[in-house]
């Protein structure tokens, strides 16, 4: 089979959403279930997609291993596998990586822009790498199958989890910064760095990260994606769309300020236009992959090579990603 | 293979007990994890337990599903399945029995003595059944496949219990209340009702729950067990030992008075004797459950009916129990 797999959505979920992923033939999607909120509060997440799943078991089901990758294939359904933006609801309590693991988590960020107790985000104006903590937890992490997502982190802590970490990290949502040069986008020291390491970037579709923001054309997104391609491998890349769908601003305000901060901050928005930006014309939600995949085509990419970067990639990622070491 | 099984243990966890039970021949057994804790605190109890299966690989691992008894078995290790005394840890939040159960909990007593938000305890003057959100979690715990526990429970609670749950519910450690009135003891109208049911009653060698205290002879706690087998059938009969091992005076003080109250309250004990009893001579830790088994011959059993009680009653219990309905 040639999987369909998104590397990072945060929609507001609903039936419609997951009939969507249907019709778009999404087998498997990393979803974002919690930012800034506590170990508990993150549970209250669990529980109300504990909920969706009791709901819509035609549609959906919880992913915990690659294996259910096939299974939703089979089956007709979507496996959703959870991850966390921010390392918040591990608190400050190393044991909590291997509770959030049985209850599915497969991936985290150690930081969400700003700093953490874990590593830097991309917003600080200064980098001072993975923190004592944040060396004992990716090890830990690593020890139990959770993947390290840098994708909001700063450069030189980047770096360093690629380094310490004994298995392959990813970047599920971000894009070249060679490319557009937004502070979530990657350099290539860092794409190279992630690739040889075995690790894997997902494209962004959310505007922000690309080149002409809304307007950018599938064309100048999919040759993008081939020309990381030559650089870094075609192994090393896929795509997570950083999809919002249907989210009211609120979100995106929770998002960029969570409770570290009493002032609003705009993150890669502004005043003048602090909500979500408009999805580009060719992405609106679950049922445009299709569309990327064509665009590969059309900017000369081969059969093989478009099943890997619109599934094949991370579905391999996940088999060696979500288990013991 | 005729597993041998306990129903219920909570003893002061180290070394030395995963041992004792290695060299008791030990299956599985049900722990306790928690008391009184709400939810975080259990998720602390449960990482301990984390430790201790990366510690002791080779002694124990923890049991999910009713094929962990015969993995422990072929692997010469004991499966832990873990275990609540009182629903403290679902705090007001029905939707923490799924996550529970996903950690691994495979029973909860709805009350430990008081009156709960669920139904009420042994020791409360009057006894006013399942309470509204009682109903609710007993169906919860139906659906994803976690026992309903009334070891601790008041006559009218349990018998409701029995009534409304639509799965066979435990006692996983009394004695019948005819061969000793302890609060903690059962009636024969809850002995018969539960078997009626298909559930099933474990056997606690608790110095409070036997006949004559620590004093009780192996011979008439075997007579016991054959004569209940005869009332209620030996289908429905198992051993839980409710064994406390090691643990210093301060941890049965947690179990009776949790924060409940800021008095002492003596439970089962007294003033005089508010501490942990001392065990009868013929069950000190999990190295003497032979002793239990050479008894019931010496009463009569016959080997199939001894292997039933051992763990094979237990272990039926646990295959129709720990899924999903």
């Amino acid at each position: 089979m040639n999987p369909l797999i998104d590397g990072l959505q945060y929609a507001n979920w609903s039936e419609r959403v997951f009939r969507q992923m249907r019709e778009g033939g999404l087998d498997a999607v990393h979803v974002t279930i919690t930012y800034h909120e506590n170990f508990r509060e993150t549970v209250l997440q669990i529980e109300k997609w504990n909920r969706f799943f009791e709901r819509f078991p035609d549609l959906i089901f919880q992913g915990f291993s690659a294996d259910d990758v096939a299974k939703a294939r089979d089956t007709g359904r979507t496996a959703i596998f959870f991850g966390s933006q921010n390392p918040s609801m591990i608190e400050d309590d190393i044991g909590l990586v291997e509770v959030l693991h049985r209850l599915g988590l497969r991936f985290m960020q150690l930081t969400y822009n700003n700093q953490s107790l874990l590593a830097t985000g991309c917003y600080e104006a200064r980098d001072s790498g993975l923190t004592r903590m944040g060396r004992e937890v990716v090890a830990e992490m690593n020890r139990v199958g959770m993947v390290v997502d840098m994708s909001h982190s700063g450069e030189r802590s980047t770096l360093e989890a690629i380094e310490h970490s004994s298995r392959p990290i990813a970047i599920t949502h971000a894009n070249p910064h060679g490319w557009h040069p937004a502070l979530r986008n990657k350099s290539e020291t860092v794409m190279k760095a992630l690739a040889e390491s075995g690790g894997m970037l997902g494209f962004s579709v959310y505007p922000h990260h690309l080149k002409g923001g809304s307007a950018c054309t599938i064309d100048e997104f999919c040759t993008m994606i081939a020309r990381t391609a030559e650089l870094i491998g075609i192994r090393h890349i896929g795509i997570g769309t950083d999809l919002c769908q249907d989210q009211p601003d609120s979100v995106v305000e929770w998002m960029r300020v969570g409770r570290w901060t009493r002032k609003i901050d705009y993150g890669e928005g502004s005043a003048a236009a602090p909500g979500f930006p408009p999805m580009p014309e060719w992405f609106n939600d679950n049922r445009d992959f299709a569309k990327i995949a064509e665009g590969l085509k059309s900017v000369g990419m081969s059969g093989a090579e478009i099943a890997a970067v619109m599934g094949g990639n991370w579905s391999d990622f996940f088999a060696s990603s979500f288990g013991r070491a």
